[in-house]
C-alpha cells in the first residue's frame, strides 16, 4: 500500500535510507526447514556491492548482512526473518551543495510534492541503495525456490547499440558488464571509456530467465504470472519496459507466426515467454527490462530549485555510467521473490490436485 | 490472491465465463455521493462491445448493464455496487469440437495443468469476453476521477507495420480501427482485407494518455506507480509488453539526453512519461501497451489434444481479426482503476500535506 | 478495507441492500473440483431464513440462490464462484415513516455520518438481511473443509437468564430456538410469549464448535486462529463479545487450574478452547459470541431525526424478538470460512512439513 | 497472513525472538512530518518493561530503541520506519532443562506441529517479548492520533475476584497494579502476596477506552470497527475474551434497556460502547480483554516430551504471576494503531465527505 512490502505469503518488507543507520528486511511467510546462511545471502549481495569495477560506483560498502531472527540452528522457523545491513561510507557532504535543487531524472521533486518532506542525502529512500535489501531477500527466496527445482538466472543483452549476438547466462558474474556475450567485452571496454570521459551515461536491456517452473503458476484475470511479474520488474529502480516472450514485437506478428504450436514433445517454440492466459505453461519464463542511462551525470544541465528558480547542475558524486550492469542481481532477486510467492499461493489453492 | 480482485481502497472483484449465465462484478470502496447511472457505465461499454464493424467478432452481445446495489437515488452510496451483464449469444456448440484439443495460444492447456478441471467453452474465465467488467468498473473510476480533474484517454498507434505518424486521442472511437492517425484509416482497411482473407491475425499497439494528475501519486519502492500500472496494463490479455514514457528506447539513450529538464515553466521534455521515482511529477502519464495479434485463427495449425495425440485445428468461431483494437477501452479502464485507487490510498497517508 | 470481502486466499466479496434488487457475492481462491451444487446452498440458506417460526421475522423470502459462475458440470472450476439471491419482499414503504429518524441501536445515525448519503429502506446494506450471502459463503466452505475432515456445528446456549444445562449440537435445527437443550423448550416458549406480548427483545449466547481441525492452524502474533476468528464472529450484526475455551472466566483463575495439562492420551482438559500460541493444536474449538437483543422493537422509545429535534420512535415492521436465534448459521458460516481460509494458508508456507 | 504485519495503511511488521539478537519492526504508511523522536517511544516502552516492581518479571532488559530509518530532523518521512531493540539478557540455559517438554498452557507443542522445528529459548517468537514491539509502534501511532485529537487510555479493572467500584484511567501507571481504582491497592499487595507463595498466577480484566473518535471511523459487513478491534486485541498473547460496551452482560437485557437513545445532546447512554452498525458514533470507545493467569507457574503440574513420554514440569525462569498487568500499555497499543488505520483508511474513501 505505501510501498515497502512486496508479497503475500512469502512477504518482504524493507527501510533503510542511503545515508541512515542500516538498511533492513523483514522476510514473512518463509517455508520453515530452509537453510540458510548469512554466507549465502552475502554471496548474493556481493553481486551487486558497489565498487567492484571501474565502470559501477565507487561508494565503499561492505554490505555485511546480518540474520537477526527466524534462522535457528541453521535453519528458517517459519517466523519471520530481520535481516540488516549497516551503512558504512556514508558522505552526506556530498550532497550539501545539491539539496536544494531538483536533480533532472530524480525522485527529488515528487518525494517532495508527494511528502512535503524529503531526506535529500543520497536521494534518502529513492536511492538504488534500498536495492541491497531486495536482492538479500531474493537470495533466501533463490535458496528456497532451488528445493523446488527452480532456477533464475539473468544477465545484460543489449547496452546502447551494442546487442549480445549469443546469450550465455552461466558466468555473466566473472565480467563487468554482466554481459551475457563475451564476444563483445573488448567492444564494451572501449564504448565505457568514451562515455565515461564524456561524463554521461547509457541504457540497458536485460534478460531474467527462470528454469525449472511447472505448468499453473499465476491466476486468472487480474493477478497474472506476467502481470505480478511486470510489477516486480518495474517496481525496481530506472526500469521503463516490461516486455515477456517477444514483447514489444508482436506489434508486427501475425496469429500464425506468433502463435506456439504444440507437439507430442511440447512446445515447439517459446515466443510466449513460457505463459498462456497468465498462467505458467513449463517453458522458460523469459522477461526482459529496459533501463534507463544512470541520471546522475557530472556533464552539466539545467533545473530549478525548491524556489523555483532555475540553476545549473553537475552531479559530481561516485556514479555508475550504466545502472543497468548492477541491475541483474536485483532483477532476478525480484523475480525469484514473485516466483515462490506464487508458487505458494498455487499450492494453496490447488495443492490437492498437483497431488494428483 | 486468486486473481480477480485489483485495487485496494477502490477495489475491483470480477467473476463469470464466457459462456456462463452472466458476468459480474463489486465495486467496493468508492467515494460516496458520486452520480452513477446505468446509462454512464453503458456508454463506455458500448465501446467495446462486439459486433461493432467488419473488424471485430461478430458475436451478438448487447451488453446491458444492470446496477444491483450501492447506488440510491441516482448517487454511491459508500456501499458495495453490484453489477451485472447477462449472456445472451452463447454458442456452446462451436467449441465442442475443439474441446478436447488445446488451441495455441490460449489458456486451454495451463487451465487445465493448473486446477485439473476446465471450462472448454469459448475459453471459460480465460475469454476476452471477461473485460467487458473490467470497463464497466473502469466507467466508475473515471466518472469518479473526472471530480478530481483526471482524464484517462487511448487509442491504437501502431498495427502491425502500420504507425500513427499524428496522434489524436479525442475521436479515436469514430473510426473502426481506433487509430490515433486518421491519414492512416484507409491503408488500415486495405491491410485488413488482405489479412482477413489469410484468415490470420494483427498485433498492435497502444497508447494510454493520463491527463490532469498533480505531484505525488505512487510510492517508493515496491508500489511505484509505474509498478502499479504495469500489473493493471500486463493483466489484461494478449497484453505482451508494458512501456513507460519513451520505454524501451532507453537502452540506446544517454543520461544528458533522456533527463527531462527543468524550468520555471516546468519539465522541458516528458521522457520520463509523467513518473519520477515512481511518484507522479504532474506531467501527462503515458503508456504503451504491445498486443499480440489474436490466438484464434482460422488458418489451420498443429496441437495436440488432452490425450497427448497431435492433431489439426482451425478456430472456425467468430473472432477479432486484432484484439489490439477493442483493447483501447479495456487498457483506459485499468488505467483508470488503477489511478483512481492511487489517487485514494494517498489521501489516506498523506491528506494532510496536501491540503497545506 | 471498505469492508466488503473476508478472507485471503479463500475470499468472500459481498453486496446488496434490504430493499434493494439482490444480494450477491463472489467466492474467489476456492479449491478446484470441489463438488457444489446450488441445492448444498440451499439447504443452509433455509436454516436462516426468515418466516419459518413464529419467533422469527415474518418477512416472506423464498431466498432462491443461483450460481452464475465458477461451477461446471457440478464442480468448482478454481475460477470465482459468482452467486446470487433476488430480494422479493421489499416492503420500503414500511420505512417512508422513519426515513428521517435514528432507530435507537441502529446504523442509521453512523451510515450517515460516515458517508454523508444513507440508504435508509429497511437498514439498507447495515440490514441483517446481508448475512444471507454469508451463509452461501459458508454452505462452499463448509462443502469444502469436509473434503478435510473438518466440521463446523453450532447452537444458542442462553437466552436471557435461560441456560443450557446440555449441550447436544446434533439437533439444534429441529426446535424453534436452535438451542442445545431440548429440556428447555417449553420454558422459552413461555418466556418468548411475555417477551412478545411486552414488544421488547432479549440477547443470547451462542457456542460454535469446530471438530477435526488438526494440530498448526493460526499464525503467530497478529493472526493468530483466535484473533481471526473473533474478526470474524465480530463481523457479525449484534454480536457484542467473543470468547475462546472458557474465555471470560479466565479472570478469576489461577494457572494452575486454567493450564490444560498433557498426557499421553493428549490434552486432559480444553480449557484453551483449542488454541495455543494463537495456533490449533488439535482440540476442539470452541467459540461463544454474545448477541444483543434486537435493536428494532415495537416498544415505544426516544431519538431525534435527522434535524436533530427529538421525536418519539417505535418500529413497527416485522422483526425477530431475539436475533440470536438466527445467528446460528451466520457464526457456523464465519468459522467455517475462516477456518477454510487459514488451513489453505498453512498448506501454503507449510504444505512440506505436513506431508513428512 | 503469515502474521507478523498488521494494519492496511498503517502497516506495522515486526519481526524477533525471546532470545535471539533483537526485536525489530517496521512502520510502513506513517503520515509524514509527524514530530517523533527515541524519547517518544522510550516514554512508551517504559510502561510494559519487565523488573520494575516485585509483581512482574525480573528479566533484565534496557529495551533501548534506535529509530533507524523515515525519521529526519526528528519528523517522519513518510518512509518506512524501521526500529530496532536489541536483547540483553539472555539466560537460554534456563530454557535447557524444559526444551524437550511441552509446558502447558504455552505453544511449545503447537509450533512445533506447524513448523516441524522450533526455537525452544524463551518461548522464541511466541514469548510475551514479542510485544515490545507493539508497544512501540504503538507510541507512533499514539503520536499521531493526537493529531486528530484522539487519545488511548487503559487500565486493569479487575484481578481475580477483585473488581475496581471506581474507574480512573488518568494514573494507572503510577501503581505496580495498573489499576484503575487505587482504593484496591493494598487489598491486590495482599493477593499477590499469597498468589506468590503459592507458586501460581492469576487473570486479569482491562479497560481500554478511546476518546475523540468522531463519528464515521470503521466500515461496515466484514471490517466493522469493532470486528477490527476484536482481531487486534486478541492477537495479544493471554486474551481469551473481547467484549465491546456492555460485552456478554447484552445476553441478559432487553432491548428497551439496551438501546442507547438520542437526545438533542447526543446519546444518553453508552452501552454500544461507541460503536453502532460497525461504525463508530462519536462516544467514547470502551473495550473490555479477559487475559488468562500466566501459563508459566513455579508450580509442579504433568505434560508431554517430545517423544510423547509423561513428565512432570515446573517453569523456575522469571515470570509475571499476572501478566494481565503489563498488557496495559500493549493493549493501548494496539487499539492505537487500529484506530490510525481505520481513520486514514476512512480519510482514503471518504475524505471528501468529512471535508463538507
Amino acid at each position: 500500500m505505501s510501498g515497502n512490502s512486496f508479497g503475500t505469503i512469502f512477504k518482504v518488507t524493507t527501510f533503510g535510507e542511503s545515508h541512515g543507520v542500516a538498511m533492513g528486511a523483514i522476510i514473512d511467510g518463509c517455508p520453515p526447514n530452509i537453510e540458510i546462511s548469512e554466507k549465502d545471502i552475502q554471496k548474493e549481495l556481493d553481486k551487486r556491492k558497489p565498487g567492484q569495477s571501474a565502470y559501477v560506483t565507487q561508494r565503499n560498502e561492505s554490505d555485511a548482512i546480518e540474520i537477526l531472527s527466524g534462522v535457528f540452528e541453521g535453519k528458517t522457523t517459519g517466523t519471520p526473518i530481520g535481516l540488516i545491513v549497516k551503512n558504512q561510507d556514508q558522505r552526506s557532504k556530498d550532497y550539501e551543495n545539491i539539496k536544494d535543487k531538483f536533480r533532472p531524472g530524480h525522485a527529488d521533486f515528487t518525494y517532495l510534492k508527494k511528502y512535503g518532506i524529503r531526506d535529500y542525502r543520497g536521494g534518502g529512500r529513492a536511492s538504488a541503495r534500498e536495492t541491497v535489501m531486495r536482492v538479500a531477500a531474493g537470495a533466501i527466496a533463490k535458496k528456497t525456490l532451488g528445493m523446488f527445482g527452480i532456477e533464475v538466472l539473468g544477465g545484460v543483452v543489449q547496452i546502447g547499440q551494442i546487442c549480445a549476438d549469443s546469450i550465455n547466462l552461466d558466468d555473466v558474474y566473472s565480467n563487468s558488464f554482466f554481459f551475457t556475450d563475451k564476444g563483445k567485452i573488448s567492444e564494451l571496454e572501449q564504448f565505457f571509456k568514451n562515455l565515461m570521459e564524456a561524463q554521461d551515461s547509457i541504457g540497458a536491456k536485460i534478460l531474467i530467465k527462470v528454469k525449472g517452473v511447472g505448468p499453473g503458476l499465476g491466476a486468472p484475470v487480474f493477478s497474472k504470472l506476467d502481470a505480478e511479474l511486470a510489477k516486480a520488474v518495474m517496481s525496481v529502480n530506472a526500469v521503463k519496459a516490461f516486455e515477456i516472450g517477444v514483447g514489444a514485437d508482436v506489434v508486427t506478428m501475425r496469429g500464425s507466426e506468433n502463435n506456439d504450436e504444440m507437439s507430442v514433445e511440447g512446445f515447439k517454440t517459446n515466443n510466449s515467454g513460457g505463459i498462456l492466459g497468465g498462467i505458467s505453461n513449463g517453458e522458460d519464463i523469459d522477461i526482459f527490462a529496459s533501463i534507463k542511462p544512470t541520471s546522475s551525470i557530472s556533464k552539466n544541465s539545467r533545473t530549478v530549485d525548491i524556489k523555483n528558480e532555475e540553476v545549473d547542475i553537475a552531479i559530481k558524486g561516485r556514479h555508475d555510467p550504466c545502472v543497468g550492469l548492477r541491475a541483474t542481481p536485483i532483477l532476478e532477486s525480484m523475480v525469484a521473490i514473485t516466483i515462490l510467492d506464487l508458487h505458494l499461493i498455487d499450492r494453496a489453492q490447488c495443492g490437492d490436485v498437483k497431488r494428483d
